[in-house]
Order: C-alpha cells, then structure tokens, then sequence
C-alpha cells in the first residue's frame, strides 16, 4: 500500500488480505475450521444447475425446524449469500428513497453504505457504552421506515438487555414498522442464551459465517413471518443475484446437523480469547468496554489513523478504524486468533504505545 | 399451483423447478455436465476463510489473459454472484435514481426490474426482429445515462450486426456514457465469432454459467477499463454481498483451463438442436425469428398467458410467457434439452395448436 493510501483507509483493503507474519486483528472470521462434516459434503457434489431462487428445500426444511419454538416454516425463509445479502435485500424490500432507518452506533461498517446506497438516510439513537437509550429510542422510532438492531453487536462485543430488546419489539409492533434484526452472533455470547427479537413484523437476518467457520462460502438468509416481505426479497434475488451458490447451500445444510458440541467448545475458546484480550487492554491502560458476545473489542486511542496505519505499516498488525463503525476516537480488534497470537498482537500495541 | 397463480404466473415460479415427465423449455441452462475439471477441484477444497470482494487474484489474472487482446490487467475484473449481480452492481455504480438506461426489446427479463428497482427508467430503441434501429438508437442515447446491449440476445436469439455494434461502440463513446455490454452467451454463436464490444467505456458483463454449464454455482464478472466504475463495484460489493463463493471462484479457475474443445463440441450440439426446434416451429407455421446464437427461440402465439398457463398444466411443458421479455405476442423457448425431448415437446405443442 502507498504512503497516499492513508487517507483513503478502507475495510476493502485489508478484507482477505494474509501475508506471512502478519497478525490480523482486522476482517470478523474465526480462525477455527468448518466442521468436517460440513467439508466432506463437497467432495461428491455434482449438481450445478439453478437451484430455487428462495434456497434448497432440505436446507430451508432444516432451517425451519431450527426455528420450530416459533412457529417457523420454510416458506418463510430465504437463503442469500451471506447476511450481507440478506440485509441488502430486506433493506429493498422495505424501503424507499428518502426513508429513515433507526439503528445504533457504533454500528457494523456496512449499515450506513447499505442504507444510503439504497437511497435513503440512517437515524441514529442514543447509546452508552454501547447500550441503546430505550427512551430516545421511543422517540426517534417515530421518524423510522424501520429499525434495524444489532445484538451482540459488531463493533462493541456488547449486547442489549432483555428488557430493552422487549421494549424495541413492542414499540415497533405498536408503530406497525418492520425490525430487521441481525443476529448473526447469537450462538457466540458469553453472559446469557441469546434473546431472538420475534413478532410477525420482524426480520430476522442470519448466517453459516460465524458459527460454523465458513464466511467465505457466503451463505446466509432471513426468516420473517411477513410473507409480504419474503416474497419481495425472493422477486429480487431472481433479478439481483439468483440462487445462492447451490454447494454452499449443501454445505450449511449440513453444518445444522452438526452436533451441538461443536458450538459449545467454539463458545470456550472465545470466551477464553475474550478475557485474554479484555484483561490485556485494561492492563494497558485502554478505556475498553467489556464484550459480552461476539469477538470483537473497540478500544479508544488517541489518533485513530495514525494508530491503524503505523500499526499496519511499522508492526504488521492489521486493526480497523472506528469511524468506519461510527466510533472515531476508537479502533476495532477481532480476536478471531490463537491466544499465543492474540498476547503477540497486545505486545506490538504495547511497544506503539510507548512510542518506542 | 394452484389455479389463480395464472395471473401472477413469474418466472420464479420456475427457476429450479424439475419433475419426473416434466419437460421445460424455461430455464435457460444448458443441459450437459460441467467439465470434469471444474467438479474434480472441489473434492480437496478446504480454505473457506474471507476472499478477496473483487475475485481471487489467480481467477481474475485467468480472465486477464483470456481479455489479453485488449490489454486488460487483473483489476479490471469484479468477479460477482453470476452475471446478474455483475449487472446489479454496474446500474448501482453508474446510475442514479430517475436516470434513463437505453436498452433494446425483446430484452431479458431482469433488466426492466433491475434498472427499476435501483429507482432508474428503461428506454426503448427500436428493433426489427430483434435488430436494433440504429437511427432511432442514434437518438435517443442523447437522453440516456448509460446504454445496455445484449448480443446474442436473451430472449431472441438474435445477434446485432458488427456494423451495428461498431456504430453503438461510437455513439456513446461520442456522448460519453457507459456501454454495457451483456455478453454472456458471447461463446455460443453459430453465424460468426463474437464481436466484443470494447472502449475505455464499455462495461463487459460475462459469466462462465452457460459456457461451463456451471448456473448453480453462480460465477460471473464485470470487465471495464475504467478503475472508477470497478472501484465503485468493489466499494459496493464489500456491503451488499462481499466476495463470491470462494470454492465456486476455484471452479471458475479451472474452467479457464478448460481445452477449447469443450466449448466447440458444445456449440455443434447447440447448432444442431437449433437447427430442430427453428425447423420445428417453421412446419407448424409459427411465426419465429431465425436464432444465431445462445439457446432460446421466441415464437408469435394466440393469447400467450393461456399457452404458458396450458402447456404447463395440460402438458407438463415450461414455457415462458414472452411479456416477461417485453415481447407481449410471444412466448420463449429454451432450447437447452436434448434433441429427443425437444421433439416430444414440440409434438406437444403441436397438439396444443391443433386443439386436441
């Protein structure tokens, strides 16, 4: 990277990016593999033709049976590639020039472009440390075309309290607009199960990246009761991108009947690397906010750019850039590593800090 | 289906559908396998970390080579979720709400709505049997923002002449407008080579579905010489999907490789049962448009919404119903069955005319 890239830093510059000795803190993906039954599936595969616009039945069958306690069928699901499809779509569906969405920062860096790529405008509420201020979230929720909500969150690791979430389903139901929520770390949270935001006005966002380790097979979905929304986003995906990868569909299919051991010892092993670098960074001095969920952490610094980029250029360590995230006296870290790697990383920033 | 879906027939209701004694002249897929090669590669693939957004470097330094004649480099390409979305992301990058895109009818279905739901309005150039007008095409580009040009033609089968495209090629090089340029049935001509439009304005839009017979895995790409429209492409792609399949991107790499005898031997099995079904269509007295390249046929029939509708229901025959197209008289065939099938569904067909 040129000197001038500097000031044109962007998530897109470091995604998939590898290189020997550099330490990633950058792109959210586990470091783990897939589970092995999710592997072996491709090695057979020879079915290449389009697949159903709306995903494979078998897999949309599993997925409903996932989602039995609500009801679910498979109609009411649509397998896209990648969460980041699935909100796109929904964000079509939903939405028309000019609308407002109601969403919490710091957000994930692809919120924002997402919304104003389809034209219309974001609309931010309150939060502290992470944790949405329910009564201005009342009031702003007014204003809103919808509202998209995001627990645990990436960039903060946090998530909200059960009453809030309780109080954001009710206040949305009563305002008859839709909450997109987008749970995709709701397996990976370490103080309590996870709370699915539900109600016939909610669209539920999701993926295989995270839980099972495969993020760049790309495959996601959203659930909602709203078949008025589900048939929306099955119109576009016919002219936006049709079927997802049928494969990957095979592979995720097999990555529900992965036993539910997996999951769990996936849990310990973030939640092991969560406290290491918790501790690490308060150790140092940082104002850091404790994650909850997910594996990211978003310290604040002084100089954020200066931090990123030297971080990047002088120490090989790849961090992103809060204000990407709306958080810009702060940078994220993924601690999607082994614990050795994680301690190296927290070494390099201590050596930044000290300006040595 | 049940019987009211006449009205809202779409073809989502088809895209993957299969059934024993079904024979579907819908989907325009090619009926023989991938090459052996692209299957054999993903038995050992087990790297499913984040891709790169804009492709793998060694699939898009593949695809440099094939575009060699015209200098291309590695970063030029955005390799994306099947041509569709390589479409999507180019009307995003180029457009804004309410601008005009100039295009030529009969038209794939998913420009209409794809120019549409990015909040911009298709133009219309006049066509005679599917060749462009190019003293009306000189007039109305004025008015355009961008022009999208699809020979060989989906739905018609239609080439434009060279001189016609080198006109085109012109013209809005002339104004200063993106040329995109739909080519993805560029391999399967059987009058002449392919002319590829080029420029330092054209925006190629390619996919290895139906030279490959690879549609389910979804592989496609976007080629253009101007870096603002691929870095656009990429921005956006990083939000709305991320990287493509990367076991797919895998697939595709060894589809390059592929001996050019695969895609000639393909293109005699093409020819020949083009040379059946135009027969075919020619003794029951339909009014058709002689097809030059990809694999489809548009036939003039009675009351068109009837004949999807029946030969659907009555006969297990998929058509597509051609105001789909924008061709509202007529109905589209895929060729892509083998020879025999295509003769059963001609006979069905026939007895359909006939009224039995």
């Amino acid at each position: 990277m040129p000197i001038s890239d500097m000031q044109r830093l962007s998530p897109s510059m470091f995604i998939g990016v590898r290189g020997k000795g550099i330490i990633s803190f950058g792109s959210g993906q586990p470091d783990l593999p897939p589970p092995k039954e999710v592997l072996s599936c491709a090695a057979d595969y020879d079915d290449f033709k389009y697949g159903l616009i709306a995903g494979q039945t078998d897999l949309r069958e599993g997925l409903a049976h996932e989602f039995r306690k609500f009801n679910a069928s498979k109609d009411d699901f649509v397998v896209t590639n990648g969460a980041s499809e699935a909100l796109d779509l929904t964000f079509r569906a939903i939405g028309n020039p000019k609308d407002k969405i109601l969403l919490h920062a710091p957000y994930y860096y692809s919120y924002k472009p997402l919304i104003e790529l389809n034209h219309m405008t974001p609309l931010f509420v309150k939060t502290d440390k992470g944790k949405i201020d329910i009564d201005d979230f009342a009031d702003k929720a007014h204003e809103a075309k919808a509202v998209l909500i995001n627990s645990p969150s990436n960039p903060t690791g946090r998530i909200q309290e059960i009453k809030t979430l309780k109080r954001i389903e009710k206040i949305t139901h009563d305002l008859g607009i839709p909450l997109v929520s987008d749970e995709v770390y709701k397996d990976l949270i370490y103080e309590r199960e996870n709370y699915m935001l539900s109600g016939s006005h909610v669209v539920t966002i999701n993926s295989f990246s995270k839980t099972f380790a495969m993020c760049g097979a790309r495959v996601g979905y959203l659930y909602s009761n709203d078949r008025s929304i589900v048939d929306k986003a099955i119109e576009l995906k016919t002219h936006a991108s049709m079927n997802t990868n049928v494969l990957a569909q095979r592979m995720a299919y097999y990555a529900l009947k992965t036993p539910k051991e997996f999951v769990e010892s996936q849990v310990k092993i973030w939640k092991s690397r969560r406290d290491i670098i918790y501790e690490g960074m308060c150790k140092l001095g940082l104002d850091v906010w404790k994650p909850e969920g997910a594996f990211y952490i978003l310290p604040k610094v002084k100089s954020p750019r200066d931090f990123v980029w030297n971080m990047f250029k002088k120490h090989k360590v790849i961090t992103y850039l809060g204000e990407w995230f709306g958080a810009k006296d702060r940078v994220r870290f993924s601690y999607a590593l082994d614990a050795g790697k994680i301690e190296e990383g927290l070494k390099k920033v201590e050596t930044y800090l000290s300006g040595r």
